[in-house]
């Protein structure tokens, strides 16, 4: 077998080697009961350890409160962008969005499908290079929820605080982000995440949802969509993405093999300290983000001279540095860091950058 | 390793032994390349031929006409209920359906969600034992499609004809028989299966459907489940489930491997003889579906004496015949028998049920 190549993929991203092993190693014969995880039914027992478990897991390492329910569902955040406003948005109401980039923008062109949106902060203003503090925000009053994407996958944008809403239910598409630091959930009134960054295989997005905004979709909504059938049947009103779930379920319990997500914000506290000190440091590359706004997960850079951007990326794509390429709509570059993008591979990748810059700088 | 069950799951069900294998060798390391197909990006080059060449061997493998678009779509057989209405059954228009069973029953209720719906046709003036002829469908003559479901999962009843709707568009719901014989796609409109049946694993959904059906969406259809933007997109107007899409690719190289649809069917047709044959000279075991109507997919059976259900079921998983209890909704025994479980699998069975009858009959 060849080397584990460093994958900076934006999405579906790398996965932590150990959680890949075990897959694996059970990938024929679970357990000796002599059928793959993929083979058994959602509704008998093993399946229903695994996706329990998984659910345990998750709720210890964010320490979701009772009152919220978890989903593990199908369809990934783009159709949460609709889903939420089936459930959330009354057909006559509004709901407040905040605009910091080409993610939110896709929640807020969908849920104006269904009803008034007001994009309450836009990051425009800032050529999305900042995001909009909260004193600069117009909320409504009358607003069914609040959206906003804590982290930007495209622009390399991040909050470093969650806003206070007040009795208005705050959503949160939290798919490149959640999971790489504590978070206080009791602050959402729903939390949604695509696996494919640091949960696990694409085609699964996880919904941690308070209870009470369940109940609330519009008679239009597709059953399988509507968040109360789903908690109802514990995700399993039709048959669920069990291998995607299981595979959910190995990386949770990695998590907490690491020391849960306090040990898991430390290092990757240390990747993004050494990727933006180093390019901060740098003549030849730059990060034109606001130094609080930083992603800790998708760091966006650019080479002074963009001519060189092919020689860059394939001579890390011959160090088995790969996917450093950035997201089709901006250019330059992108290293997705998530948690299992380890220390070692930020260090491999700066030290590319470093030889890259003595040879052609 | 522990020997590999036979597994009579109706769905996720068995996958075949060489596709387990070859997904147990890439799952680190795909061709060298350092990383797993769910590490990949959906957008580049390695994924891209996976997707493709997955796409070209299922077309090949049912001689789907060119004018015809292939989607690999998530959210199962259940989330098409809601959205070939909101795709194909305008506002003001009118769909017929066939009641075969549970799953066309499912299919009806969410389409009267959308529109009127019309039962041209119901078994269950047969006690869901036998299909009515098409001499007994009242079809309407302006409907948007006619709906119905090829095999029945949960009843065990299938067509062994395909309807004539003249211009109308045919619909199938052939989650549970696809790919189990050859089949005339160029004679529907749309056919959708769910993958856990004899595609791959769950959590994925094959869309076949004549392209002149796509951009007839209602303006409340949630952009994701319009099918021409994922025609439009090929199936990736977002991260689509790239590892079961993949699996879903060795399905079909391994089903092109056993000789294509022909060789599969002459080896169900035995399959299905064996186990039908052995019921219908036994004393203890009936199968109560009109002969003509049979799954050769899916077998419920029940004992003569149901107070024996407990004592078969425990000594068929002592011998490693799991998942032989019929749907919670109906009792009894079913041994779903797709692709993947092979003759050496029903041979089993047999000769446990008869082994069994011997004992207690």
């Amino acid at each position: 077998m060849s080397k584990r190549a460093y994958n900076f993929c934006a999405g579906p991203a790398a996965l932590p080697e150990a959680v890949l092993k075990q897959a694996q190693a059970d990938l024929l014969d679970w357990q000796g009961r002599g059928l793959s995880v993929m083979e058994m039914s959602h509704r008998g027992d093993d399946f229903t350890a695994i996706s329990s478990k998984a659910e345990q897991d998750l709720r210890d390492l964010l320490v979701i409160p009772a009152d919220y329910k978890v989903l593990f569902l199908q369809g990934g955040a783009s159709l949460q962008f609709a889903q939420i406003a089936l459930n959330l948005l009354p057909e006559s109401g509004k709901a407040d969005y905040i605009d910091t980039g080409i993610w939110s923008r896709k929640a807020i062109e969908q849920a104006q499908n269904y009803g008034a949106v007001n994009v309450a902060a836009s990051a425009k203003k800032y050529d999305y290079l900042a995001i909009p503090g909260q004193n600069e925000w117009q909320l409504s009053k009358d607003a069914a929820y609040v959206h906003y994407t804590p982290n930007e996958t495209i622009g390399g944008l991040e909050y470093n605080w969650i806003p206070e809403t007040g009795d208005v239910p705050l959503v949160a598409d939290a798919s490149s982000n959640l999971l790489s630091r504590p978070l206080d959930v009791s602050r959402f009134g729903l939390i949604y995440a695509g696996a494919q960054k640091n949960i696990g295989p694409s085609g699964l997005v996880v919904v941690i949802v308070q209870e009470e905004l369940l109940g609330r979709a519009r008679s239009s909504c597709p059953k399988l969509l509507d968040y109360k059938v789903e908690a109802d049947n514990g995700s399993m009103y039709n048959t669920p993405a069990t291998f995607s779930w299981y595979l959910s379920g190995l990386v949770f319990q990695w998590l907490k093999d690491q020391g849960g997500l306090p040990a898991i914000e430390r290092i990757n506290r240390q990747k993004q300290e050494l990727l933006y000190g180093f390019i901060d440091s740098s003549d030849m590359y730059m990060n034109p983000i606001a130094v609080n706004d930083r992603s800790w997960m998708n760091v966006p850079f650019r080479l002074a001279d963009e001519r060189l951007d092919k020689t860059f990326l394939s001579g890390a794509e011959e160090r088995g540095l790969l996917y450093l390429q950035g997201h089709r709509s901006v250019g330059g570059m992108r290293a997705s860091i998530y948690n299992a993008v380890s220390l070692e591979a930020v260090q491999a990748l700066v030290a590319y950058m470093t030889e890259f810059e003595k040879e052609h700088g």
